[in-house]
């Protein structure tokens, strides 16, 4: 118990240290001998508070909470974290726990460690290069999910075991391979999050947003599996839902309606030849591994049953994505917005079902239905949610996991509480197996210890209810946490992009000296590259012209 | 067997939508309230035959056959495919099966799961992105080759199901790792042929290529694997091959000599410097996972000796690619074309015989080969056959997989035929096991249920025969199959891309309005972006001079 | 033994052809027949002496070397390596072997297959795409990576299997998926070599200098895992620090002083905005398979320890890379090539203890401070030694392979020294299992075959000295091997890039015809593309301005 006061002691010193890097002004010393330090705390070129806030002091700022989080972490890790293959021996030394601790290190489950990988190639890979759509926002697209994910799977360990902690009384957090596996899928949520205020917001703003984000994602999570014991294999009503409606919810309240009001149409929000492609590289490896992020946390048994589902599920709404995009788009040309998103809505859909769904014509279902309420979604929705209520939604996370994700939950309901009859076969009993193995399966995917299980036995109607709370009790957090989180987004304290540089990577990252046709650029905008060429060409012609007036009047 | 009636008049219904859906003449309404149907039913814009057959009207009808044909799949799906996990509950109903279907759901392989995922990234993203080479056409390389592969799957699930289920009995199709497994196999196919036409097809025309093509594929799969009783773990013969040969003269008879002779060389069919590096993506996966394709359906004990030989005859094609593209090529630089195609020769050389070569050297022999062959085809033979027989192919896949192919088939002949001595054990027996576990392999590769294995005894002239007799078949079947599809392909029907438009993504995708520099397009084509600046800046130019000229003449 | 004495004769034959090769001079002949001898050989185009090195000449000889390297191997493979599933077979025709030879041929370690196929993906994938960074070196980059890796890993699996066949005394080399995965990552020292020298060699030399590294990697490896019996799982010390330091001497030595001084920056060192992205796709890959990388060895009841190490080391570097680019970059802006680059470092630190670290918190803490150090070292290191002693280093190795390896070698020192008190639990053991399960591990690793194991017991303090021993020796190696291999890299025989065309494709791949914007290039480097093209702008209007004045003086 000397551990847990010594922890307390030292996360209070190092949240004052922090609350000092907050308030302390740094004061611009010339003297300054390293030059480094000297080099970005004398920023006298700003002028203004806007540049103030959104130059060096805030980069600052970001540097120093990113650090001192770290040493938080490290802190916590140190006391909560530990290796369940040496933890025995220390066990001998403190209390006398249970000895289902000397469990096999290695996962009894088969693959376990290929899907872990596969879903690692998701979070980091996928979504990161599926944001690169944005012509002037790659660096950022991929950079800053990069920093997200692997900040917060740190963040998801500790959250997530200490509220398994908590709750059920282990003493500490063990590091497995399910650990981490949970800590990527509880970061999916930060990262779909970010989807929604892409291009919009400061690292520091993510990096507040997250760290909420992922302590409601856990309480949520918990309460949805261990109390609601609600099924959701894939994630759709914990990982996809929720992290798509608190974005939004986010995006909503963070925008001050007055000040944006002016200009509707972003210009830096397009997209150009090679940034759509590079778009679908992130968009394949999520398709392509999607199996294995739903079917990696279902029971052994289950698995081949939710990797053929989901795999059917996808393959039909990629159909559905092309067949509606060639009906909406004007031309009866395809969107690559919708190639690089809606395809993938089937896996969302499926999540909740994936093991459930007995019959593999119900996979294709889903996944056709998913496919097309997507692409109408980024067709139709997306544009009206900007136009009426400001709610703007860069990637579009409403449609590929909003959406899919309820209508996932939904369906987990709607198939429990119709006793519908198999034409084939009447009287059948119900397609799902929830009873007895589904309950495992909530307890497995909570699990970071191995507990032994606990049977619950349930009508299809209670389940179904089970399953209603659970979407529910998500849709709701996420909004409230959503709106809360973004109005205090709103404060300077975190920094804000003005409107004119939405969408544009030049203040987070440093950008090559030449553009992609080995001109030298000018300005800090990488568009303005294009515009000074034509500005100096134009001048360089007025020149020309000059100098032949010059000369002809000299000569006449 | 109420079902089986149902399925037959619910198809029944279906086509006869679809027939109407060809033949019925949309009418424009202008009173169309939604706006979307009238939207896209309006083309009152389009001129000319050329653009209503380009237009909307092809886009429309592809969409409605996808969609049709979608639910179509669902309706089969209901019908003949199940879960095996669930099946035995319905067995209970139906007749009495063998118990034999009481198996694990889980693969009994080690490694399947992981090797099934390896393949599904070459198939989507491999495949895709090795296609993207060409400057103009990179959303339709990745985009419809992801359309191409999740529909075929599912037509490909039904159709190999479907002849196992039609000779061998079974009453349904099985979903298992092993079917989906099956179904990325037979998709390659498809996806190779679609690379000998890239770029000179309507997607409807693709659509119709794949659906025959499928339903000949599993016809000569069925017959090689199951009455032949051939080998060919790595499907050189039967996927390779196949796939290769039935593009080439699919776009052998698609070709409207006429009308084509007039210009030969293309503009458009060039690359740009990061439409390589993109292409080399596919590459790179394609060329890293192939031990994987080759051994995924090997037996068990065969599994680390496919992996090993295909390692090294990949290492082998690589080295030789660059040394004769050193050659070969104009000024000693070498080709990307060919260090993005023919440095997979290697896998597709070694795939009938992977299993089966004792000796490592033999590997690094034929991959070497393989990769002297594809590059001189690439430099020498692709130019001679489009030059003299117009038999375009687009991205040389006779030289990566056709004579690949057949050099492996004919291969595995050649060693089972020869009785060479070898110079260090006399005597010795063949180099080759195909007996026992030979006919083991080729039972499992086509199970989509577990049966009881049949042993068969040949000798090595019996074996090289039914090899022999493989390769013919399948050369057979792919070039007649390939030139009727072609002429069919030529109705108008399908629409038909025009010359001046071969290799552009436009009339596939909507493109970004912003071209790489960020000055807005004016043409639909992406090339015209260029020409239009510098036309524009000529325009600049003379209006200059014209205002200096007035301006001159003013003042004086 | 009859073998052995054929392989002798062949090998020496063949050394006699490459010696012909090499000083035979090969004339020009006009009456070449078929067209292709003729199109290389005759350069008369090329004036002087530097053109000739440059030239096709170089490129031929390039070209046999590899070709009779490929032979060389093949006849190697030939004699020494088999397959240990046939190997039976031939035991009983040669001498009497011991039985363990009748091994499984299926890798008895779980997701050893997986491990090897994330390990290939990092080798060709990763490394490949990691260097891409440079604007005008994609091709090369990329594609040299792929042709050293496909190369060198035949030429590591004999010289892995040869030191230990001499050693051991085993007659033969046993292909086996931890052959394959040992060469893969024998390669991985050549291709860090590859990254410090990049766009600065010939083809010609880096096949030189990989034919020496792989050597001498291989004796240093022996001599670390069975001699001094030191632990490295992750291969930091004898695969990355020995990598670096090889190549960045190398690079010291091969530079030629006087000749270098002229020009100091050089303008085609610099990326644009989609090389960058493009060096992130390697970036990531590599960040998210680093843990099968590490793990991929050890032994199976330490594999999830070091998969969870080596993924905390990781995002702890991560965060520090961000954190610490905030500072020290001008502009309080991130430098991508630090997200490239630095944010790996974890995976290298981590590499030698990530078995055998039993508080996960200690990983956070070696991630975080080599995120540190790599950043630093970016920042300030790399220009430092540049301006100072000319030592290019162009992807940084140094600061990513080099000080992150030292320092998880003396990391792994310190840590068996210090008898540090656990402050929670007085008088622990040292925090490293090191002991029994560390020896088997590295008779493991360096195990082609599988033998009995051997136990070693020894102290704390003795197996620190054999951890400081291997790296002293490593880094000795390393050191004096890069340099002697530089000073031979002088030699006109292997060919010069001269500095004007450092960091250029152009020397090596045949460039696309038309750059990224559709126009036609005129020279054979991309970068004058722009040039060329404000050239040509400048060109008309002068034109323009001509003709107007012309128009004048007549008009008037």
């Amino acid at each position: 118990m000397k551990a847990k006061t010594t922890v307390v002691f030292m996360t209070f010193e190092v949240i004052v240290i922090m609350l000092m890097g907050l308030f302390v002004d740094f004061e611009a010393t010339d003297e300054d001998p390293t030059g480094v330090i000297h080099n970005f705390f004398k920023r006298n070129d700003y002028a203004t508070l806007q540049s103030r806030i959104m130059g060096a002091e805030l980069q600052c700022r970001t540097a120093l909470f990113f650090i001192l989080c770290e040493i938080v972490f490290i802190v916590l890790f140190a006391v909560y974290v530990e290796n369940p293959r040496f933890a025995d021996e220390e066990a001998d030394h403190t209390a006398g726990e249970d000895p289902s601790h000397a469990q096999p290190t290695l996962p009894p489950k088969r693959d376990l460690y290929a899907m872990f990988q596969d879903t690692h190639v998701m979070i980091f890979v996928g979504f990161g290069f599926l944001m690169t759509f944005l012509r002037h926002y790659g660096y950022s697209a991929v950079g800053i999910n990069f920093l997200l994910g692997a900040f917060f799977v740190q963040w998801a360990i500790l959250c997530q075991g200490g509220f398994h902690s908590y709750f059920m009384g282990h003493p500490s957090i063990h590091m497995t391979l399910n650990t981490i596996l949970n800590a990527d899928i509880a970061v999916a949520s930060v990262l779909i999050s970010f989807g929604a205020l892409l291009g919009r917001t400061t690292p520091m703003q993510l990096f507040f947003m997250g760290l909420v984000e992922i302590v409601l994602f856990s309480i949520n999570e918990f309460v949805v599996y261990n109390v609601l014991k609600a099924f959701d294999a894939g994630g759709s009503i914990v990982v996809h839902t929720f992290g798509a409606l608190f974005g939004m919810f986010c995006s909503l309240a963070m925008i001050n309606r007055k000040a944006s009001k002016e200009e509707d149409a972003h210009m830096n929000r397009t997209s150009n030849y090679f940034s759509n492609l590079f778009s679908m590289i992130g968009t394949i490896f999520l398709w392509v591994f999607w199996p294995s992020f739903n079917a990696a946390l279902t029971e052994e048994e289950d698995q081949v049953t939710a990797v053929t589902n989901t795999y059917l599920s996808l393959a039909a709404s990629v159909v559905a994505t092309f067949a509606i995009s060639y009906f909406v788009v004007h031309g009866g040309k395809i969107e690559m917005e919708h190639v690089q998103n809606a395809t993938l809505a089937g896996g969302v859909a499926i999540g909740a079902v994936c093991d459930k769904i007995e019959h593999p014509f119900g996979a294709l279902i889903i996944g056709f239905l998913a496919g097309t309420i997507s692409t109408l979604g980024y067709r139709f929705l997306t544009p009206l949610l900007e136009k009426k209520l400001q709610m703007y939604d860069t990637c579009g996370v409403n449609n590929l996991h909003g959406m899919p994700g309820i209508f996932s939950g939904i369906a987990s309901c709607f198939i429990l509480m119709a006793e519908f009859h198999n034409s084939e076969l009447d009287s059948e009993e119900l397609s799902f197996h929830y009873h007895a193995n589904g309950t495992q399966l909530l307890h497995k995917k909570s699990e970071l210890h191995v507990d032994a299980w606990e049977e619950v036995s349930r009508t299809n109607r209670d389940q179904a209810l089970a399953q209603f709370e659970a979407l529910a009790m998500t849709i709701g957090i996420a909004i409230v946490g959503g709106l809360i989180t973004g109005f205090i987004l709103r404060l300077t304290f975190f920094g804000q992009v003005h409107k004119s540089h939405w969408y544009e990577d030049h203040h987070n990252f440093e950008l090559p000296d030449l553009d992609e046709d080995g001109i030298r650029r000018h300005g800090s905008n990488l568009g303005a590259g294009a515009v000074d060429r034509i500005f100096k060409i134009k001048e360089t012609q007025k020149q020309t012209a000059k100098e032949l007036h010059d000369a002809l009047e000299k000569g006449l």
